[in-house]
């Protein structure tokens, strides 16, 4: 459950509505009564719906039915319905529309990569980076985790991932990853290497987590052998690359964790966003 | 010029780094003098350079060398440089890397689409929709405007587009165009069209722009010149599926603007955000 | 409709209650029930009723009566009741009645101008400009659309019009009234002229829309006759000094829009707020 | 000294500019070096300047010359120069006029009514109420006091002041004006008074502020007379259509302060924004 | 009553859960039904109940018992109730505690202070002061208030009070005063004294309220006898170091107001959240 | 490095002055010269220093002298020293006072409680809990860990403890601890233990690490022997009263991390700020 705050929500809306549609005042159609149903154009799994949800009751509509997120859904199912004046349908409907689609793109492709993932590995790990569209993190990290993936890192503040970028300004790893541990014993130490060789030694200097950045699948496999003997409990990421299209090698490779950016890119699921005119004995 | 607030900024910054950065902390690097040089890994146009450059001195850093949003750069050529200490480098380095890959990411699609437009028609324009990833209207119009594009709509307060999804309330679309004109006389009234037919009703009852959803090459150029002869200076969009690929023929089909939000999905453009350790003789 | 946010409502109420009510507690009323009823003092049209109704609902009052922005009421005829504590009624009934008195003020002046200008020209539009009390666009833009005005201009993002102060640093109009069009394709471009002659050359020159600044009314009728003439479709504004008492005469004048900040300035209308006591039987 | 956040001064130039300015981008004319120079139409008091200002330098604008709030200046005589590009002049101009105009308009009205009052009494004081635009707390209160007058009340949150409104709840107002002193040691107690009777009642009950509402200068007299020989040290508002056309009288009738909010009504105070383009020898 | 914006409780929940709760999910159990009870470890006063039944509405949760803030509520005995889904419940209960556990303290150690200054003087008041935790402006003062404290003041913007620290600005405190009581006839003027005989001159030259900052007990007697004597309306505070342990003395020397911070300070009050699964027929 | 937003400064001084500072206005020495030394009035570390800095650069102040956060100062040492006008120390030289008090504070108390533990076991950590004051987070952690603690849990969102609290809606704690370590990979399993017998079973199901709740020493130390033997690279908190006056006596059991909310409760460290009146000639 991802909290959404009231400025979040408004946000959204405000972010496409300023002030007032003046499409809809000029058609003077603001008042008629309208349905509003919402469904995809292909199978496939939706989320965002929870989002939208409050969209629609945040502008006054009156929502009638409503799917849960992270479910797959077939071409044409609704997913959400809702019924309320002109004004408050065209007010917020196409905020809700993309706010599903960007969502379910994002977790198509994050259930995708698993299913291909967990093909050459039942128990392993998807995990989403911190690369997603700038200020889009609550929609990102919810659409992958509603599909099955787990957050790599939500930030700076409460994991420990040692980058090539923080070693140019260290001594030597080994007293790093040795200060590390012992100042952050409450925390899992992850290390980024460039190379097997890098790689063992940091698993022999104590990293509990070594992140295997742009490995040929050869070098992974090669990796995973040398450094389980060393550590059995060592937890061994993929990072640089990693897809769908290569999950599968990945994962029949041995590693137990798949850090990947490639969900937050790509076309956003169709929804169709099916509006009506109710009469009033419709209503 | 698009107006930045400090909570823009900020709030860019926050979603990376709520409180401190635990790994740069833990490793006891904090102080430590670098610098950061930023440049893209292939030629092409980058973006979304000024906004890294307000997050890089809105954390401290000293920024020596920045580079001009909209321009191609060279693969390798710097477009941003900046020193300070590691704690501020990395507390902002990455958010200011996301912002430009996603930013040039958008813009270079824009500008390879504008290429081909052109070629078709040297004065159609670009106009990117409302469709970008919920949240980041600023940036993406920001990044397609800068790449030459113009924006459809900023939303829905200050402009008419009458969709199929109004329609739907309306009696008959005459008296609809009709009232649109007369009560908003300083705006042009456009009409999105399913077919050519219903766009030359459209244009006969005074629409100022009709939106072509959807349109073949051969119905867009059957509307072209069936259309221009009933009013000269009507403005002609086409829309729904365009984009890079086929921009060249439809701009030769002689419409005016091609609506698209392609330029929103796709990879992010690699930046390398390449960090270096000062000696205090460096510095 | 214009979308309200929660922080919108919110800080209306936080203005004028930041922490609690020192008077209502010190009088040990807090909990006391009562009832209160808004009426006009005079007659004429009420606005911000929808706005005051939410910032009711926000402190919890329960709403039993809540008349329609813009419609016309008697001097003493109910627009808004409600019952609840002393305490939530104390907390809000200020803020809300100066919402629907500054609302109302803006809206009376509004739909005064606007029957002179529709005597004169019943097709004729009063729209409303940028220069409202700082921060107070959402309520000043509300009221006088409520009231049948239109917006001249939400703000700089979407619409064209050229100041003198652009043309100081333009070469010259003829080719930046071309550039704008051709730039701008759905939107019509707007020239600020400071004579008839200046704006018979814009005219020339391709503007859709010439806004007359400080023109007479001789000078207006003989630009009108002259600029129709020229371009049939032409888009004539009169601005500057334009109000409801010389509404009748511009409108007769035969220009299409009247544009107007007149409307902002003046008193408010006055609402009153009647609060009864309620005994345990009443409520 | 009124503190002005980040926010404040960005929300004010977000209202008008959401994203870019398309007409000064569609012109060209975006780097064009400029200058700009604010000064009053006619002699009066000008404030806002320190609000412009900031709103400047938010932008980026080098300003040059910076008057001070609160004094009076010839016609012409500049308040403000800046000078910087284009772009950066017309993302802001206009919102910082706003707010020098409506703010000297203010004050203007607040130095004309002071300038009345204390020709009847030189210790009088004006005190503007809460009764002012919607949202603008901080900018009328601001450019009231920067013209010589004392805030009424900010709030409900720190003074006490017993309207008819509370007294429909109180059993008697005997009790309730000794539970207020007792309570509220630290704060005057003031009680609005219909009549002058009413009003003598009150301050035998102890009092510490009668606040007469909508007495004749007549009944004010007998009230003064009456009510300081019971108390000395009485403060004696008047409230209630209290302006400067007769602040003269109701001053000379003995009262101590004048409680209006007729000040916030009427037109802004006209500051011209002159702004010159720069050749590249004149910068 | 203390109004609770929604961004108010929206803060202090995504203080705790930026975004997902990862312990609840990982272990499968958000969907589970739950019951929270909330009720104190020992007998004393609650508060932040009403705080923390809108944290638990925020988040969907159903509240079937609330109790009321500022009552003294026996060892066990619920304050707070409330069903719903285990990932709501988890989502809150932490935040709510702590809400409840800081306020009650503060209230607690109010509650505690004013019956030992009322039984040395029944009409004695207790008042908080501005030295609260930083951001906890709202949450210190309801709870100090709900316990019958009063506010000392708000903040700089509506009450005066002289400080050594202006004193170093000013010529002399005699004209000081008299400007000060010219120019805010509304409000009283009180000065910190750092001395019987600095206070005593404070008096005659007119101040309403003396503050007597660290003087002894037999300072206080003596400067309390000789003060009144020059004005029977004079109030008196006590301020610096006065807190439960010796409010009684001072209140018995004859002091009007007791300024303290020391509620502030001090350990939370223990409130249990107990919380117990629902099987369905236990809903 | 904790960054701080400028919304953050903003609502920490726009707490404490609304609007303007009535006292420093009303004697009429808002624009004298002034100076502002900071220190404190025992010897101990002091922390919030950055923070006070940026406050006082906010309104404008000159700083000339910033020492540096967690610090040991002598009594009567300078942290901080600023020069500026009256009104611009007024308006924020409390607040600075607030922060710095209650950040030196909590971290006078973590470093004696870490002192304490490292004399037991030069190894501990001392971890802060989410304890802190509701909305107080960013303060409270930047001050225990300036002083040298560790964060505990920044919050919900990226780290495992499992309470009895959502042990109530677990099935078996043995799939729960293997499903969880299953699921998040990349972190640490902590299970709160209620008594060693189960802390032990925890360990066998394979938990990294268990927080002894409210354990006797004896239990401490016989938890540790034997689970250590279990699993040598176990991490053991303790939690549950521990403090400064046990921290000794706890680390000396061999428990890895001490896991405490004492350090947030208590008095503020005393933070005197001198104020002086400069001349002309002394600036």
């Amino acid at each position: 459950m991802f909290y959404l705050t009231d400025e979040f929500l408004d946000n959204l809306i405000k972010e496409d509505i300023p002030l007032s549609d003046v499409t809809t005042e000029g058609m003077g159609i603001s008042n008629k009564a309208g349905k509003i149903t919402c469904f995809p154009k292909e199978k496939g799994m939706v989320t965002g719906i929870d989002i939208a949800r409050k969209l629609f009751e945040k502008v006054g509509l009156a929502v009638s039915h409503c799917g849960v997120d992270g479910e797959i859904y077939e071409k044409g199912e609704p997913v959400l319905i809702a019924t309320g004046r002109a004004e408050q349908i065209h007010c917020v409907y196409k905020v809700a529309q993309n706010v599903m689609e960007y969502s379910s793109g994002i977790s198509n492709r994050t259930y995708q990569m698993r299913m291909e993932a967990e093909r050459g590995n039942p128990e392993i790990k998807v995990a989403v980076t911190r690369k997603h569209f700038p200020g889009g993190k609550l929609i990102s990290l919810m659409a992958a985790t509603q599909a099955g993936a787990i957050v790599h890192r939500t930030g700076l503040s409460e994991s420990i991932l040692v980058f090539d970028q923080h070693r140019v300004f260290a001594e030597d790893m080994k007293s790093s990853i040795a200060k590390l541990k012992l100042d952050e014993p409450e925390k899992k130490v992850a290390i980024e290497a460039g190379s097997p060789e890098e790689g063992l030694d940091f698993v022999k200097w104590g990293a509990d987590i070594i992140q295997c950045e742009k490995f040929s699948i050869a070098e992974v496999k090669h990796f995973v052998k040398k450094a389980k003997l060393l550590n059995p409990n060592l937890v061994i990421n993929c990072a640089g690359g990693v897809n769908a299209t290569n999950a599968y090698e990945y994962a029949s490779a041995g590693v137990d964790v798949l850090v990947t950016s490639w969900v937050y890119f790509g076309r956003p699921f169709d929804i169709k966003m099916k509006i009506e005119a109710l009469t009033d004995s419709g209503r």
